[in-house]
């Protein structure tokens, strides 16, 4: 909990090390033909072992039945109660694609749309145009210019984009060109303060452009802008809990996550692999690393129960690697459940372990599922605690009062 | 939860007697070896069969992964959220050796430490000189005396004591000597409001007849003041929850804070035997009684396994007096764990029974240990929720809204 009271007074720095293992998407639900989890019809001998040396439980990342996106899920992880610390969409979609934003950067999620002949919406998605259509587009928006400012074009996927508008005395309180209906024009922005008139004052410059270059197509002959919003400026991880900490994810989304709470983001491959040659020929250079593995979310998300059982057995065959390495406490969580039954993040409580063998000795479970975990010794946790129970674990956290 | 609201409406007064026998350290974890914690090892058939009639759970007392010191323990099995009633660290010092404060007096923590010839720390605690060495010390520090205000000074342990200030128009809002580190000199105390500057002014006389008394000496030529602190003016246990409450506890340290907490603390002897006796002497005195029970942690803190079933099994062969006695309530709680394997105070969460023949019937677990309480029927709870289950248990509490 990044807002526990007293936190400076009793983190204490030692030479043990954490590492927290995230598995995105981690959570499943039963197959309806086997009654089995994906976690639970998995071969998963180290994973299991581990659960049986462990301290297990389940986490609920934003509150119950509340199906977190990956900025909450992660933020819960590290300790930011994601109902006050929230990333604004620019921002995640940004960061989510590798831009590096300065503080006072403005961004904005972007996509395109298609208006009738009256300059009213007729798809605010403008048929969801592939990349291939796309591209293009965004090519000739990155020519704009807008006096005063720098502006920087970059795509997403499919019709959707970003723009960052960089300056002096720009505000992020502007309110979305999207009436969220079709049959509408879309909105001017507006400011609410005079830092933010002026961002909404170059957003509609670049707005006038974009159409200048896009008004006589017939689809995708418009755009619209959405989330302005700047880098958040809150407490370093690091800093709050008194930790060095070190970021390995092969998923620009994640580093970009790590990066806005002020995490070291080592360069790493692209994929899981990768991350452990990284987390090795870095291991001296922290006391705690964030370590995502993000197969099994994408497996959930495609609805493939089979490919979410595959990536779990994958990530189970390096995990003696991953505990060659010695850290005094390993941790295996998740951001949220994507149970392949329903093809997307859910707000299933998720499964938890934390290995330490000083403390947890004779407390673990039979085997590392929702169902093992949920009657495990910790219990069913807030996401937010587990920082703290980190801390503990490792012997990095003084007696509270005498 | 003292801070409840609608406490005061739904309180009342019956003829019921609740008991809640405080074990200190309750908590526990396996034995390497054994795979068993110390309640699982220790032959206590009387609270197992306690267990079976009582509602069991576990309770965490300041938040996942903290561990606390015994005030914080102790002020949440009574309601009062350690993160909001903090009790500052000399009154707890001073309470712990019996000392009685008055509302107005300030308490500091002192120790002796060695300052070079040039006034610099050399050693922040005096070589940890033993009781021995510091009382003939003390005695002469007690000598000193400062205009305009009363001074008291009690030895605590081996290089600490008590200074406690008595006068008009005293703050506690005072800074520490200590510089935490060697290698600097002791800091001037300094106040950060008017009434706190007076104290400060009082604390630098006192500090240079100090000097005056120990600067010839090798080591243990000066001392440090930390934790300046009153009394805290907090709504008492008795009126918050419309009980008259007694307090029997054998150690100074937690007849203090039943003191701090408005409650009668009746006089008694020195270990649990005489503590029963006193609670039977004065059994029909309150309708609440706070019983603690210390053997137990201080085995753990010893990080002897044996000793500490021992001293369970010792309470066990009390428990049949006890319930003799024939309350309506009596639950059995600790304010933290202790296991013997880290021969310290932890994080984890602590067993609790609650017996009411009226209202638990049925409801019982196998036995009174970590493993049963955690899926007992109370499952996990903060401690902070015990005392409106004691009264909900003892028909105190009427219903909330209409």
């Amino acid at each position: 909990m990044i807002d526990f009271p007293y936190l400076n007074e009793i983190c204490r720095k030692t030479d043990s090390r954490i590492v927290l293992l995230v598995v995105d998407g981690l959570g499943g639900l039963p197959h309806p033909q086997t009654g089995r989890s994906e976690l639970e019809t998995a071969n998963i001998p180290n994973l299991d072992a581990l659960a049986s040396r462990s301290a297990c439980g389940v986490t609920t990342p934003v509150a119950t039945g509340i199906t977190p996106g990956s900025g909450p899920g992660h933020l819960a992880l590290f300790g930011y109660d994601p109902l006050k610390y929230v990333i604004g969409r620019g921002v995640l979609e940004a960061v989510g694609i590798g831009m590096d934003l300065g503080p006072d950067d403005i961004a904005i999620r972007c996509n395109f749309c298609t208006l009738d002949s009256d300059g009213v919406l007729t798809d605010r998605r403008a048929g969801r145009i592939p990349t291939s259509e796309s591209a293009p587009l965004v090519e000739q928006l990155s020519n704009i210019t807008v006096p005063g400012v720098e502006i920087m074009v970059q795509p997403v996927q499919d019709y959707r984009f970003v723009v960052v508008i960089r300056g002096d005395g720009l505000g992020g309180d502007v309110t979305d060109t999207d009436p969220q209906r079709t049959g509408f024009a879309p909105l001017d922005p507006a400011g609410r303060s005079d830092a933010a008139q002026r961002t909404a004052h170059k957003a509609a410059r670049f707005i006038e452009s974009a159409r200048d270059i896009l008004g006589s197509r017939d689809i995708a002959n418009m755009i619209l802008m959405r989330g302005f919003s700047r880098r958040p400026d809150w407490p370093a991880f690091g800093d709050a809990y008194s930790l060095n900490p070190g970021a390995v994810a092969a998923y620009p989304m994640y580093r970009g996550i790590a990066s806005l709470l002020g995490m070291n983001v080592i360069p790493t491959g692209r994929d899981f692999d990768a991350e452990l040659d990284t987390l090795s020929d870095h291991w001296d250079d922290h006391d705690f690393f964030f370590l995502h593995y993000k197969p099994a979310d994408a497996a959930g998300e495609d609805g493939d129960f089979d490919a979410k059982v595959g990536t779990l057995e994958e990530l189970d065959r390096r995990i003696p690697r991953l505990l060659d390495l010695g850290a005094d406490v390993v941790a295996v969580a998740g951001d949220h459940s994507t149970p392949s039954t329903l093809a997307a993040h859910s707000w299933h409580p998720v499964p938890l372990m934390i290995n330490s063998q000083s403390t947890n000795e004779g407390l673990g479970s039979p085997g590392f599922n929702e169902r093992h975990c949920r009657s495990g010794y910790l219990g069913s946790l807030p996401a937010t605690a587990l920082p703290l129970l980190l801390m503990a674990h490792s012997g990095k956290l003084d007696k509270f009062g005498a």
